[in-house]
């Protein structure tokens, strides 16, 4: 069996926004991301996602309080409440929750799909 | 809503092996514990066990191998595989599962409901 290094799995990401799976328990998926610039509103109604920073500082939004969060902070987006995350440098976490939610319903961003950065970071 | 510092958890901490939860997410606990000297060998039927190393080095040890965890690795130990812990010193790490796994039967030695360090670590 595997161990699984997580800034290794960070290293290996070529997108911004995209999850990548790097383990299984109980049904939840442990995924690592990164991120730039912000993605937008949405909600997940059947799942919590739980974030764990690992470089950076990232933004988690509310529409009713924006959590800052710093390396070694852990913060869980209950099913149901809509949220964006912001990032004004490169940020990485993990994301922990039933499926991948980085695609367009989930906030994934147009111009992330081609790995480029938002137009005004350029 | 709140979010959690990691390491201030740990911090926290007054007893070897057991487990403080910290966050909840799609039924799973995310709980923090902190290790020196061994557990007992132990089998969870019920649940995969997954852990992430924050501080020191812990060994998992399965009936067949070793596995070595340093700062910033993960590694499920699956549902019904015999495993146990150990660490020469001070390891601090988080733990994900369905519950509380810090009991007797999750392998928690004696010595350590007095928060003990083991005879031989004294």
């Amino acid at each position: 069996m595997q161990k699984i290094n997580i800034k290794d799995e960070i290293a290996s990401l070529d997108q911004y926004w995209s999850q990548k799976v790097i383990a299984e328990a109980n049904g939840q998926l442990f995924k690592v991301a990164k991120g730039i610039g912000e993605i937008n509103w949405h909600t997940h109604d059947d799942q919590d996602e739980l974030f764990i920073l690992y470089k950076g500082r990232l933004t988690v939004q509310l529409r009713t309080e924006d959590i800052e969060l710093f390396e070694g902070e852990l913060f869980v987006v209950p099913r149901g409440v809509e949220h964006r995350a912001k990032s004004e440098e490169e940020a990485a976490f993990i994301i922990v929750g039933i499926n991948i939610t980085s695609h367009k319903q989930g906030g994934k961003p147009d111009w992330s799909y081609a790995n480029q950065r938002p137009q005004d970071l350029l």
